[in-house]
């Protein structure tokens, strides 16, 4: 951590910051600058301390980590990629992996066609929504249990491993006693205790990115599955909150790149939510994986006009069977299969 | 509701979106523009409704809504302002409610002295965090139960009421059994588990704005603590995420009279998270009480430099004392007092 | 533009916004909904309206513009794809166009090194800035009129064609007589005295957009542009601003395909100023091309090192040949060719 | 400037780094960290290099600067706080200057209307614009030369200093000649091309915040004019662009402590055009007051309805002498009067 003091800083100030290093077993060296000092803070720790601690002494004119804020799913902690396995389907490889289902789940035909639709087409799981956080309390919240116990249906009829996102710490235990992969949902990213049941859950785990947070609040909110002992975690970007309207939100497709140099967790891409709209999602999705993303997330629903969820960002089954033709010569541009 | 179709949109098209209308049990309109249709959908439960529903038919070029999606907690469900008693202190009439504190109950030493020290420059409430929601798994997540027995302690010793923010959806029972208001954060306002439980609970709220979340999402999740039948919900500004980093969020000042317009609900200002600097505190709280604000929510530590979590926004006794002072002519200023 | 009265509004009010509408000489056709009244305002210009125009009428609760403030830029207005012809090269066809080369000219040797290189490479336009708005005054602000003469000297010794950036409205002309193609920087997408001369010039113009500036604000930028004549317009999608750190600016894949329905104009992506850093230039350049983008304005640098402007951005030669490689395969699965 | 290394970076590495500080006449301080080596870079001018310049290194983690890019603008540069005078009239004293008038001039009746009521409700200075930037080129752009000959005439009749805003670089003296102090838009913050001369011009000028540019960016921007001498240099605070919608900017009311405390520049707010609405100014207002700023610039119009251009936001003449009547008491409890 680089503390600078203020130009005229007393020597008292400058031993205020240094005793306070020293306090927490930090070592400190000093730099005589032309106008200032400058006051470096030492410590394999550095990162997981708030600048705070030294900012708020006097004579303090700011304070700057340099360490980063997240361990665990650094690349600096572990070099190599992680990969994720689930029922024999490896994430984080040179396939691109695709989940794909309707956004709710709505009814068992609405299931069932929609599970068949996307595994004739190719994709490797199949998602759906039991529990569905909606921003309004008089929209649809899902099936719930029924919801569940569909999906463990579809599961069994196609061969196919399912997602479905948990939203309350304490059901956990029940979900992922039907489903595959957990997903926590964007506005859960910084919910600390739900992090944590699902940390110790050891259930593969989808982390969708904070619509409002930066990647380092993401890999840090990471950290906490990791630090409960569950490696199995797989980051999705969905798009972030911006000034733009012709979009749901703004896909920061930079975040791939970004994500592959700090990070060794696998990544993939929700083109849906960003979108909003079922026009715009193939382009996005051939970005995504130009860009380096592991798979994909996409929203298909047998009937998008019937949709009660989201059925404008929806892909029907036929668009959904044309894109994934259409990634197969991207992928392989970029050195993977779909 | 609109519906603007394309140019050359068929009859057949507009017919799909007018059947769609009729099948939810709405009335539409037709209104022939020199360019092309367009349909007014209309009944009173248009805002609840997504836009999505007919956005998806084809020769839609774009669906605009004109009712609000919240209801609850509109001006126009309820006319009048919303008053909140808590221990005989109103919030939401003339007298500017000041709660304060320390952001993590650390001690009891610590607790007590703030305590005495807000109390004695006049707040009304005291703030202090029992649970501690962490952007890293490795900081401090505050004292827990504990912290709660410490809250009472001091409610007792002082005769002052206590907020303390609730994370777990079932922590709610176990929390506000300690204390006089519980908080919902930031992180959390669209954590809608959490609301739900909240909003069974029956004890006055704190509902922070979720930092990238628009004032019409606010509303829209203070409906699912009014729901569920707890009316006793005080709205708190805490600062949104922008791209100026000088201060830690963008206190949206505007959001007071936004909020006094479209709202019956009161509404506090939270100028420490906003700023993140102890020194641009007393500035903020100024113009929140200026702009008609009906409270403060203010971190106020005895020993900032020792504070375990954000001591940098936190105000010293002294300081938070003087402020007090100031605030009293802007207070009256208003028609309002302290 | 749709007119939503509040509940209640008088017949009085009504009136108000119906006469309004008239002496603009624009029809309206009235919705009595369940709740309120709405006001559907009809006419071919509504575009181009204010909203304010209703919006100050009393009773009046919200006024939504359905027509879109652009009306040159549009497909509505012009169907079929534009294309603009630089000596010879096509863009907005099927082959993606990449002008590269170094940010600022700063001598002979760097530009024709520059140039020699991006040339072998297959670049077909050679980018080099003369005029450099800099953030700050005590920054290097490029070599001026002596630029322009190195550019001029590298297009007849290489035979490629030359862009770079114009700043001050009466500097057009100057320019326009040493470059191909006119550049008008991100922060003067709405300096409207430049864009006015640059739409006089009929040279070829790249606008970039504005770094916090809606797509539905850039395509208005281009009306000024086609406005005044000059149809030889492209767009370029260059990041836009928002909280994300790890990057300069988020590049907003999405608008690729939003601006691909709403326009005929053709659009390129610069992944360079997105990005900020090189290492993440080839992941976005990839995503580009995969989306749909015509073209890429790259930077390269012989020395990155020893640039005086964003060396930290800029691609080594031999960086630029390998991605140019790369791209071939992508161009090629979307139908395109490099 | 802090350049860190990554872990395992060579001595080469380092020693690229260390040579690059030296050719450029800097010091050096080495630290010798538990997992990677940090250099400290020291000189007086490093606020003004671009931290590129050692990013570009092998072996370099990430730089960070410690000095603000800005100069003389800051308060390190100058304590005391400027005071700008204009026809008698202080700003960045005791007295809260007030700027009001209509958005756009429209004709010699509609200004001379709008100053009489401004100068007898208290303003010091009035605002007309004369050139008039818009979104869309079939708006109506300002009366121009004749815009400026009716503000002429309105100062010399009712004796008020006059405000306006220039957009071509080249138009700088034309402007000078007829009003008292120049206006560079939001717009405009970092035409350079305009600030230079503005520079040269020695008016005193009023520099509005771009509505997506930082406070540090801002601040670099009065540098702009600082360097060129004119120390005549207001900033106004006038809204951010954020993702909330239901104003048009989101006030940014923080920036005044904030410029408070890095600059000894005077800092006014337009509440007018962050708000996007008449019945929001006044609260805005009351807080900018008292959050410490230095004067306001609002938006006036003696008949709202018929404007031309933001009639929205304008206060009418009663309005605006209410709230003139409603600013005296919190002036006044902030140490000022109107």
């Amino acid at each position: 951590m680089i503390v600078e003091m203020t130009t005229g800083a007393t020597p008292e100030e400058i031993d205020g910051v240094v005793q306070r290093a020293k306090s927490l077993g930090l070592n400190i060296q000093l730099n005589f600058g032309t106008d200032r000092m400058v006051v470096a803070i030492l410590g394999s720790n550095t990162g997981q301390l708030s600048t705070d601690i030294f900012a708020v002494f006097p004579g303090v004119a700011s304070v700057t980590r340099v360490m980063k804020p997240y361990k665990l799913a650094s690349r600096e902690f572990k070099a190599e990629d992680s990969l994720v396995f689930i029922d024999g389907i490896e994430i984080g490889g040179r396939r691109i992996v695709v989940m794909a289902g309707p956004c709710a789940v709505e009814s068992e035909e609405q299931l069932m066609e929609a599970a068949k639709a996307v595994k004739e087409s190719g994709a490797s799981v199949l998602r759906g929504g039991a529990f569905k956080p909606r921003t309004s309390p008089f929209s649809f919240q899902g099936l719930e249990k029924a919801g569940l116990e569909l999906l463990a249906q579809a599961k069994e009829h196609f061969g196919i491993p399912v997602i479905t996102e948990v939203v309350d710490p304490h059901d956990v235990n029940l979900v992922a006693k039907f489903v595959d992969i957990l997903q926590v949902g964007s506005r859960n990213m910084q919910n600390f205790a739900l992090l944590i049941n699902v940390g110790k859950s050891n259930s593969p785990v989808v982390l969708k990115r904070g619509f409002s947070c930066t990647i380092t609040e993401w890999l840090t909110a990471a950290d906490y599955l990791l630090a409960e002992g569950n490696n199995q975690v797989i980051l999705c970007e969905r798009g972030i909150r911006t000034f733009e309207d012709s979009t749901r939100f703004s896909l920061d497709i930079s975040s791939i790149p970004v994500i592959k140099r700090n990070s060794h967790l696998p990544v993939i891409v929700d083109p849906s939510h960003a979108a909003g709209h079922y026009s715009l999602v193939p382009a996005i999705a051939k970005a995504a994986v130009a860009a380096g993303a592991d798979g994909l997330l996409i929203e298909v629903h047998p009937n998008p006009k019937e949709a009660l969820v989201d059925g404008l960002q929806s892909l029907t089954p036929s668009a959904f069977a044309r894109l994934m033709e259409e990634l197969r010569p991207i992928a392989k541009s970029v050195g993977r299969h779909m």
